[in-house]
């Protein structure tokens, strides 16, 4: 019904990026996107405790005016810069809303890069200046570059639909490779949808969407200060507005998690330094918290990382991490782990079958599933996660020399 | 009151080490250490759920009879090794109990190396064979040797004191240099005093001083499925026996305090790959579990280690760490961090007097302090930790090939 293509234009969606400087590489690292009147749009955004001045800014902004526009730079997080971070966060609101003729409140500003350190506003207001005259229908692929940080691929992607007879269009982009593990929120992506979509309904699909994608993604555990995600319903298409109640919603909710799927994998597929890209399901738990708790141990564990980069089946890594995972009285003899499609440990010990052969076998490959059986109940999660490289160690012991 | 010394002889307890060929590199890989009748022992072992067959039959062993042995061999685990695991575990201790002229149920079995492999039996038999001739009084360096596997020192401290008017003699000996997380447990590590100490007090001593020290260490978040730290109370110094009503017993807790922390603290300095020796202290927690999670969370954090080891003050990865440790309703306007005994973040914001060239200064140093202030309460804590470099990855995708 529906098919992946490149990323296509949404009516009432125009995107504009620019190099302004803020990046040390030269790249593009300022991006607009602007939503047209009576588009309705819903966010979710990081629980970091320590939140950056631009989330803080966006969720207050939020609470006041429908958005018009969101203001994206990368290079620079305006994270832990205290007031002066806020007011450069605000000023940078100002600026765009006077090139657009909109208020600062419908301005919500975003910001990925390095913690710590001031916006370099004089670059900020200049290419401010250039990029409203830039805004185009077919710059999304060009926004997805623009929002990339230590990410080596820019990821974006469309899904196309029918409903109530009319075509819908929904697109995506997002970055993101380290500091990942979302927590009730994402990285940077922003979707957008041509479709009519009830406001209120727009932002229950969105936190039932993240929840099994971005939700679902750890390279290394931690959860950045910024992240943030953002669904755009233009209203363009001239469907019969969708709330919670319209019939066939699953049409347009398979394609709207299909998208966040997509990007948070590819999120992970170029997670820094990966060489491999790890599914690990864990089922029958007692509850989805207990599955989750088991998968994230596993996928956040250095020495199984360590082990999946070497290509190395040293499955009793494996099994060390479900044994910490904070189980209360797991019952280890119900027990049973496989490595692809070879059981490993079967009720708590070496399965019989199992050989380093097979085990390695599967190993060499660059797709790896580790799924857990516990035996207690029938809740179970999927999440993704990367290897631990040497280049991830590089990566992050000179991202910022 | 005490020094500390070259580690010493303890009346009662003598031990031997031998190469028996478990180990790949041919160093010394199976020790013994023998307890004189009326010795009391206390024990604690790894909470990890697939506890390993020698930690399984240990603590049943306790239960049964005073132990007058300890087996220990390095360069396998036995862990995830089913019942051929177990039964692999009760013949060695049948063995050793045969030239030993004791039972069985007084050896108790200990474990480090490769999960998931069975115990070569034959090595292990030939290896008691010749164990038992080469007990001595004097072997505790020999012993601290052949219980290494990826470590690189050898780690043994021995302090005195005096007790009742008599010298008592604390020694004690550990391993452990990757997947290190103690939960109310340890790396293996086996200290021994001459004191006379009631066996409950002592199992009490023993459990208080783990707490601030082997479970206050962290390298990589792996807790390992054969922690285990035994403490042994000879009985052999004269003293009137110690029990928890007894005079001036901190004397004594004390020293036991030192050689717990200083065994911990070595295991940390030669964590894998480590080029940093980083301690992580908590203040004005609301509990001492919310100190404990927040100094984890920063201990744990993939981009705070790797950044230690590249000697860069990117303290931005510190104040996430703290933003994503889980505290309830955190006031980041309260909270407060230092690098060393330079004030980074005052008030959630970057401190005014902050530069990068102090920040460098103390990032550039081989021990480095992180000191956090929540500004929530009255609980602290410190632990210890060490930085992520390539030479861990390397060792850990390396390990087993």
């Amino acid at each position: 019904m529906a098919e992946v293509v490149d990323v296509l234009p949404v009516a009432g969606i125009k995107l504009a990026s620019v190099a302004a400087g803020i990046k040390k590489n030269g790249g593009d690292d300022l991006v607009v996107l602007t939503l047209d009147e009576n588009s309705n749009c819903a966010a979710t955004f990081t629980q970091n405790a320590f939140c950056a001045a631009p989330v803080t800014l966006s969720k207050k902004h939020l609470s006041q005016q429908a958005p018009r526009a969101l203001l994206i730079n990368s290079g620079n997080a305006n994270a832990g810069t205290g007031e002066t971070g806020m007011r450069n966060a605000e000023q940078s609101c100002v600026w765009l809303a006077e090139t657009l003729h909109c208020q600062a409140e419908q301005v919500l500003p975003f910001s990925t890069g390095v913690i710590g350190e001031q916006l370099p506003m004089a670059v900020m207001q200049s290419g401010i200046d250039q990029i409203a005259s830039r805004l185009s229908a077919d710059n999304w692929q060009a926004a997805a570059s623009g929002i990339m940080t230590t990410d080596t691929v820019a990821k974006a992607v469309s899904k196309t639909l029918i409903y109530d007879g009319k075509k819908i269009t929904i697109s995506g982009i997002a970055k993101g490779s380290g500091m990942i593990c979302p927590n009730m929120a994402t990285m940077l992506a922003f979707i957008a949808t041509d479709a009519d979509v009830d406001a209120t309904f727009l932002q229950q699909c969105l936190s039932e969407a993240i929840e099994d994608s971005f939700n679902a993604i750890t390279v290394d555990g931690d959860t950045s200060t910024n992240d943030a995600c953002v669904l755009i319903a233009t209203g363009k298409a001239g469907n019969k507005q969708i709330d919670h109640n319209s019939p066939d919603i699953h049409t347009f909710i398979d394609e709207l998690n299909a998208v966040c799927l997509h990007l948070a994998q590819a999120i992970v597929r170029d997670a820094e330094g990966a060489t491999k890209f790890v599914t690990v399901s864990v089922a029958q738990a007692q509850s989805k918290v207990e599955a989750r708790n088991v998968a994230y141990t596993i996928a956040h564990s250095p020495l199984v990382k360590t082990a999946l980069f070497a290509s190395d089946p040293n499955w009793g890594r494996i099994l060390a991490a479900v044994g910490r995972a904070g189980i209360e009285q797991l019952d280890i003899t119900g027990v049973n782990i496989f490595l692809g499609d070879v059981c490993i440990v079967r009720n708590g010990g070496i399965d019989a079958a199992y050989s380093e052969e097979k085990g390695q076998a599967v190993m060499d490959k660059h797709e790896i599933t580790i799924a857990v059986e516990l035996n207690r109940g029938d809740e179970s999660t999927t999440i993704w996660t990367a290897d631990l490289s040497h280049e991830y160690v590089r990566i992050n012991s000179e991202y910022r020399s």
